[in-house]
């Protein structure tokens, strides 16, 4: 399971008040907390500033890396922005994301083309957001195909099926939970990756829910996953979820949770 | 999603206490509060009183009757026991369960032939414990077709197919999961349920474990559970996980249970 941490986003405001400031030291205290807490990379993402995505990116990734032995998740819509947090990245980062829109597509494929980052391919395109398993799988198939013979390789593909809110239609969890089996079924290798918090808008009790919406989506197949990994039951749950879906030898890694705590939750 | 309450099991001690005092008034206490924590069934279970488990069953069930208007999961491996509680039960029992083990099939395939009960169909038989979704498919294909052909009504039944503990097998979740997948699909209208704690037996922070995997088996389609109702966390759990399953129209049973003050957990 690939964990990445979501905490560095301008869209909080106490972020985007580290970002405006220049506040190096406080984005490194988050990086540093997201890795110890087990995030594999590190999102950054500065989209909220107009104009300065660009340049806020390239300063996040830069002071991200001082910080932390890790790789980020260089996170916007915009391949301007992703150009340029990319040009001070060290070693292969995660591009989140790559989408069938034309402009992003267009510009973002030759970018990852025949290198060894790993690529978020987001199941939307100009027709707008997907809604059931077949639209899904329609976008799904072109962008795989598009990225594969652009030498990408299938295990550096994270296909995120694109969370829709339950409050809006009851069946958009089914929706995609039916598209990460299918998509794991019909690309043996590929991975899949999410952010979970968009099942729950407009919902009460919103973290448990996100919490209950991982653990169902490992269960069919999820293997990446956008979260806060300082949410110590997220963390535990997606732990659980792990073992139970048959991808922890002799529960290894669930025992050394237990060890290390990670089960004392209340 | 069916819930039945598990906590008049006599291989809880406390129980077996009031059992062999004939303490009828902690009896009905207990099925009261499983009644209004939700359960639709109470399970009555005196199993571990070798030679006197029919005369406390049919007590079991008489004394729960008494107290809540709601019917018994009359629950024993043995028919005997099973015959004498229903002996005395009011209204449409869940029996649980008939398996394929040749003692039972027999004399229980009678007892529930041409009824209204809800009958659980434990995929069990002579040849032992299954492990693989093909053991369960085999056994589970056997048991409902032998109950359709007893005019027991496809609704009416509620395949087990039986959790096994993945501290044996890290394997045993998922073949368990994909089991409850694969009999929803091969029986239109049928049901699934389990008892979930053996998942957890032998490993630490059980009711966690315990908890994602009923998230988890419902997003495989599991809709009913045996359970301790009386667990708030274990009942918010369900009522998310119907809800991401696409079982709750306009998340209206969330809600509810949201304003009930239902997932306020710590």
């Amino acid at each position: 399971m690939v964990i990445v941490g979501e905490l560095i986003n301008a869209s909080r405001k106490s972020v985007a008040g580290f970002i405006e400031a220049q506040d190096a030291g406080a984005i490194q205290e988050l990086a540093r907390k997201e890795f110890e807490a087990g995030a594999q990379y590190i999102d950054v993402n500065a989209g909220t500033f107009v104009g300065r995505e660009s340049h806020y990116l390239k300063w996040l990734v830069t002071v991200v890396q001082e910080a932390v032995n890790a790789p980020c998740c260089i996170d916007s819509p915009d391949p301007d922005a992703i150009e340029a947090g990319l040009s001070v990245h060290r070693g292969a980062p995660m591009i989140n994301s790559i989408s069938l829109e034309k402009g992003r597509y267009d510009r973002l494929l030759p970018m990852v083309a025949g290198t060894d980052f790993k690529v978020v391919a987001l199941c939307m395109s100009d027709e707008g957001m997907p809604e059931t398993v077949d639209d899904r799988m329609a976008i799904a198939d072109k962008l795989v195909n598009g990225l594969l013979r652009s030498n990408v390789k299938m295990e550096n593909i994270y296909v995120d099926p694109l969370v829709q809110p339950l409050s809006v239609n009851k069946e958009f969890g089914r929706e995609f939970l039916n598209s990460i089996e299918k998509i794991t079924a019909a690309f043996p290798g590929i991975h899949t990756m999410c952010g979970l918090s968009n099942i729950s808008y407009g919902l009460p009790n919103r973290k448990f829910l996100n919490q209950a919406f991982v653990v169902m989506a490992i269960g069919k197949g999820l293997d990446g996953a956008i979260v806060n990994p300082l949410d110590r039951r997220m963390m535990a749950n997606i732990i659980a979820a792990e073992a139970l879906a048959g991808r922890d030898d002799y529960c290894m890694n669930y025992l050394k949770g237990h060890r290390a705590g990670k089960f004392e939750l209340e």
